[in-house]
Order: structure tokens, then C-alpha cells, then sequence
């Protein structure tokens, strides 16, 4: 299994932080937004007794108020139509053992969550991926890139939506063209929906739960997470109307018993957080969004797209390699005693060379933070000795930059 | 995959209940016993802004403590010999994954954890049982019976110690002969050994980390559900000297993120608890033990050796089919609107057709109910029409029964 590209250059920033550097740490997707305080209220207040395994499907009552939550999102399904996992990594690992055999193959747009190739492994699964272009913002590359990779093995497509790492939200005709294709080929297709609260701009968010004649195709793999920003909790779902694939998925639930009880009781009284706590958090999101991706274009050489969803971007720098570059950040670097960390994208690419002058940044730091941290950044391409002295860029589709 | 022993009669149960019968469930291992107070107040106590994800191998203080408890144990590891799983479930899933590798053999003691069916499913392995016997409590099999099962593709011995199903403790030299037949074929031995704490008649409890010589071949899998009763937190732990092992437990780890960090709040806490709750806790179980057995082999035609560990047992009741049979008490009988629920032993036996006449019971309800569990069971045994007119026996090694 490859390093994560999350957690590889970890060492060299504990080593930084022990030589006294302030690190800012732009690489990890943990937010600093506060839980709910319903959520941490209702836990501190439980009545425990025995802290008991929950039904291996996850409490009813969480089920039943989780359906409630997707339907007043638009997305019509039951209680019945859904398994809660141990965080959204269960659900997606789940999800693939029930729906895909071993050696099967499953198709990506890449830069993906490098967390899938984890799952592919444990799954006996190939990942083939198909590249998506900075350059228009990692928008779905086109249907025909997908097509060529369909041979008999092709068993589901994977899409994250919003998107971890690119923070591209897929529009509803993109949407629809993976439809036709998932038909065509009569093909699984899993959204990681995680982020589905984080889109901007006033743009909608469209679940493939809406597809219509995908009852039977589509699977959604969704957490709480990022959502109540409690991660720890580790509370997924795995959600479709595929009462097939559900069967299965309760199978391998039976085996690991029953998701975190604890977990279940945040996640269940966190969906009556009141509608001001997502407004205030979509606002700190966007305005944090808006001062880094203004701030990295700013910066001479380096390119950004302005994502529409999720808390990630993934920057071009005037590099010669990223992984090289953040390393040297955390090793040799320092504006003013700090510097920070970021995830080089290489490790984000399945296709070998890809990504190599790409960082992801996550905007989970306040501003404040954010700020400071594009200044080292600043400082730290101009004094880094493998800056390319143009920047190395690639033509989008219509042959500007 | 097949039906979970323990919950494939959860529908006729279900069923039964709305009948406006009373069923006690002596099928799970839901112990009904209190979570230490001492964790239940450090969760409400705990000042929690951000539930955030914990490293992904757990929380260092978590490992170090635990490293402590070991070590209180007899048993010399530090935090650094250990990865915090989601559950003993994810510990024998990662272990698993780890040390194996898709078509390889495992060889475990039968009846055994039906759970590790689906953890080999997903790992990619075969199960290979050696039938373990009634008629001498489910002692260890003779270690030529593992022998005749060695093959090229044979990398691991799995056991349970002290055993689910069968509540049986190995001995010593037990384990000094696994030893010796892990060391000749270069084998890893797994030890589930999550029921540490529950050891009675003044018998120790061995753990194979303490095996000499097996520094790079032992792997403990434990879990905090059975020794604190929190089931639900979703704590475990994989345990070994094996670094190498580590590394890679270690990745499939990071690919999931983090452990519960609810979880890791409480079981920390409850590694503090005093030792007069064990103490009462294995008070509680060995009287509840001891009515149990005493009373399963005053009715007539039922056997059921003396556990000397865990919290469950096996009986031979005078009986055509335990699966008929149990389904039976919950469809058909009743004695004062009351009947049981139990897990009919076929399931944890790979070798089709052992265990017809066998129950798994789990003493998790206090004294009370198990006594009128009894009754049920004697007038229900009565009552069945599939009863043998003389008990089915089989003759343990020496000829008598």
C-alpha cells in the first residue's frame, strides 16, 4: 500500500516542531469548527448504565431520524435503506466487498481520496483512474475517458461530491452523463457524499440517490464527520434503495458486531443542530476559501482553481517536485520560526508523474492562521532552491492556460 | 456468508415477544453487568469543544496506559507493541490482512467465534477446523490433529483463550505444545484473548505473548467490551512484537482514519478502575456459572462440561436438532408465557453436521432470570417433539462417556 500523502512527511514535522517551529498543518481534513453543542450536551446527559452494542445496522432510532435528515435534504429514502458504519471508510469498505469481486475493476477520476487504494487492496479490487485537469478545475473529464477504460471487469464507478482532494462540485449535467454511462454498462455507481453540506456560490448539491433509474446502481457513502465536525465519533452510512447490496453490507456489519455506540448518540442529537450553526459554518468556509485561493493566485507562479464545495484545493506551485518542495519546507524552511506542512498531490494520482508540482491545502485553520501560512508559503517558493523559474504549466482543453 | 449462530433466530424472537411472550436471551454476549463508573463520569467530565480524530494507531496516552495494564499483567510490551482497533473485530480483520495473504489457511479449533468466518471471507482465506469434544470440557485437540492439516498454504493457528463458544481455559503446556508446532512450520498463533479477566477456580490466565521464542509469530487480539462491559465503545487492540506485522496493521490503520475517540476516553478511564470490580464481577459470574451448569445437568439428558473461563458454555441437550429446536422454544412453547432464546452450536462448527445437539449459552442475566431460564428449558425439553428417546452421546478419548 503507498504512504498516505496525508501522513508520509509527518515525521519531518515532528522533527520541525522539536527544533521549536510553529507548523502550520494545512495537510489533514480535521476540522477546528466546535462539535454542536446539542451533540456534546446529550452525551454529557446520556443515562448510561452499560454502554451496550447497538443492532449492527446501527440504533433504529438513528436510522429513523437519519432518513428524516436526507429527506429534508430532498433525497426520499427510509430507514430501511440504510446500514450505519464505523465512519465513512467502513461504508466505502463495505460497500465494495458487497458490490465488487475480487479482481474486479473500479473506475476513479483522479486526483482521488488517496484512502481508496486502502480499500481497493482489502477489497482484491483494481482502480483505474481517469484524469481530471486543474486547469478547468477538476471538472469530470469527459465520458469518453471512461468509456476506454470499461472492459468485462468494470463493476462501479466511484466519484466523490463534493470532492476530497480537488473541492470540485460536480454539476448536475455531469451527473447525468455518469448516469447514462453506470446504465449503458449497467455499472455501481458510489458517491461519497461526506461533504454534501459544504457547496457555494449558491450552488446546489445533487446526491445520485436523485438519478433517476439508478434505484439499483447507485450507492451513497456518507458520514458525519466533517459534517458536525466529529470526526472522532467515526459515524458513517452506507445509503441505497439496492435492498441486495444492503443484505450484504448487514452481513459483513454482523461480523464486526456494531458501530460505536457512543458515536451513534452524538450523531443522532447533532441533526437537531439548528440551520444557524451550517449558515455560520458556510461562512467561515467560504470567506476562509476566498482569502486562500486569493492569496495562492496571488503568489507569483502558483495557480489555483476556485473550488466550489468541500474545504480542500489543490494548488500548482513553481516547483520541480511537491514532495521534495514540503519536505524541504519542514526540514530546511523557516519564515519568522514557522512553516507549514501540505500534502504533496502525487499521492493523490493512481497514474504514475502526475501531480508532481500539485499540493493539497485544506482550510481548516482560522484565518488568522490561514494568513500567516501563506505567507510562509510565500517566502518558502521563493527561497526554495527547485523553484522552476517558469512556471511548469499544461494547456486546458481549449489551449489556454 | 452464513447466518450468524446468535442471530438467525432474531426474527422468531422478535415474533415470540409480540406474542406477549417473555424470552430471556441467553443467545448473546451482551453481558448485563455496569460499565465502571470511574469511565462513565470521565466521559461526562470530559471537556470535549472538537470530537476530533484520534492518531490513527490511538491516542499515545491510551497506548501507554494500556501498556501499563499489560504489564500489571504479567505481561512485558510497551505502547509501541500495539495499534487501538476499532473493537477485537477490526484487530482479528487487520491481523489478519496483515500476516496472511489472499488462499491461505488458517487453521482454528472447533466450535469456534462464528465472526472469524467473516473476517477470513473478507481476508481471503480458508477456514481449516480441528474439532475440539464435548466430552473433555473442549480441551485442546491432540496436536497431530492440527499436523494432518498442515499444508504450504498454512501461515496461521487462531484460538480463543479463555474460548467463546465453549468457555474452556487452556492450560499451560496447551499452549507450550501450539508453541512448539507454530516454531516447527514457521506458523503466526493468533490469541483472541479478550475474556483475560474472566478465569475462575483459582486458574491463571497464559497469554501466548508470554510464549518464549515467539517474539515475531504471536498476535494478541483483545478488546475492552468483555473486561469493562462497554461493549459499545468499540475498543480493541492488536498486540505483537512483530514489527514488521506492526508496519502493516499499522497502514490499514491510517487507511480508516482513527479508533473511536469517544471510546478512547472511556476505556482509558476504566483501566483505572479499582480491583474490587473484577473482583465482584467474577464473583457474579462463577455463581451465575455454577447455578448454570449445575442446574443444565440436573435435567434430564443434558450435559454441559464446567467452563473454566468466559462467560458462555456448550451443552448437549437430548435433542434431534438444536436449530429445530431453538427455533422451536421461541415459535411453539412457552411455560408461564416465558421461554429461551440460545444459539444452536451447529454455527460455530466449519465441519458440517457437529453440533446438533449442542447450544451455546451465555451467562449474561443475573441469577433470577437464569434460574427461570432453566425451568423453561427443562419443561421445554419435555415438551419438544423432536426429543431422543436416550440422549445422543458420543465417547470422549478413553471410551466412557
Amino acid at each position: 500500500m503507498p504512504p498516505s500523502p496525508i501522513r508520509k512527511l509527518v515525521p519531518f514535522a515532528e522533527q520541525a516542531v522539536k527544533q521549536g517551529k510553529k507548523i502550520f498543518y494545512l495537510n489533514i481534513g480535521q476540522p477546528d469548527i466546535a462539535t454542536p453543542e446539542i451533540a456534546l450536551e446529550t452525551l454529557r446527559a446520556a443515562d448510561l448504565k452499560v454502554i451496550e452494542y447497538s443492532h449492527s445496522a446501527g440504533f433504529e432510532s438513528y436510522r429513523r431520524k437519519l432518513a428524516g435528515y436526507y429527506q429534508s435534504n430532498g433525497i426520499q429514502v427510509g430507514h430501511e435503506n440504510m446500514i450505519i458504519t464505523t465512519g465513512g471508510s467502513e461504508a466505502i469498505l463495505f460497500g465494495l466487498m458487497s458490490c465488487l469481486d475480487e479482481g474486479d475493476e473500479v473506475i476513479i477520476p483522479e486526483p482521488f481520496y488517496a484512502n481508496y487504494n486502502g480499500f481497493a487492496i482489502a477489497a482484491g479490487l483494481t482502480i483505474r483512474p481517469v484524469t481530471a485537469n486543474i486547469d478547468n478545475g477538476f471538472a469530470l473529464p469527459p465520458i469518453e475517458d471512461f468509456e476506454k477504460l470499461i472492459t468485462p471487469k468494470t463493476k462501479a464507478i466511484i466519484i466523490c461530491n463534493p470532492n476530497n482532494p480537488t473541492g470540485y462540485l460536480y454539476e448536475e449535467s455531469e451527473l447525468q452523463a455518469l448516469r447514462s454511462l453506470v446504465l449503458k454498462h449497467d455499472l455501481f455507481l458510489f458517491a461519497d457524499e461526506v461533504y454534501r453540506e459544504f457547496c457555494y456560490d449558491g450552488h446546489r448539491h445533487h446526491s445520485v440517490l436523485n438519478l433517476e433509474g439508478l434505484e439499483e446502481h447507485a450507492v451513497v457513502v456518507d458520514s458525519v464527520s466533517k459534517r458536525y465536525s466529529e470526526c472522532g465519533v467515526r459515524i458513517g452510512a452506507l445509503v441505497t434503495r439496492n435492498q441486495e447490496v444492503l443484505n450484504t453490507v448487514l452481513k459483513f456489519a454482523q461480523a464486526r458486531l456494531s458501530p460505536p455506540t457512543l458515536g451513534q448518540i452524538v450523531a443522532e442529537a447533532s441533526i437537531d443542530v439548528d440551520d444557524s450553526y451550517f449558515k455560520g459554518v458556510k461562512a467561515e468556509y467560504i470567506s476562509r476559501r476566498d482569502m486562500l485561493v486569493q492569496g495562492l493566485n496571488a503568489i507569483d507562479g502558483v495557480f489555483c482553481p476556485n473550488p466550489g464545495g468541500a474545504f480542500y484545493t489543490i494548488a500548482r506551485l513553481p516547483i520541480d517536485d511537491a514532495d521534495r518542495f514540503s519536505q524541504w519546507m519542514l526540514e530546511s524552511f523557516s519564515h519568522n520560526d514557522q512553516s507549514v506542512m501540505m500534502a504533496p498531490a502525487s499521492g493523490f494520482y493512481a497514474s504514475p508523474g502526475l501531480g508532481k508540482n500539485e499540493v493539497r491545502i485544506a482550510y481548516v485553520l482560522n484565518k488568522d492562521d490561514l494568513q500567516q501560512a501563506l505567507v510562509c508559503l510565500e517566502e518558502g517558493l521563493k527561497a526554495y532552491p527547485g523553484r522552476t523559474e517558469a512556471p511548469v504549466v499544461t494547456t486546458s482543453e481549449n489551449g489556454t492556460l
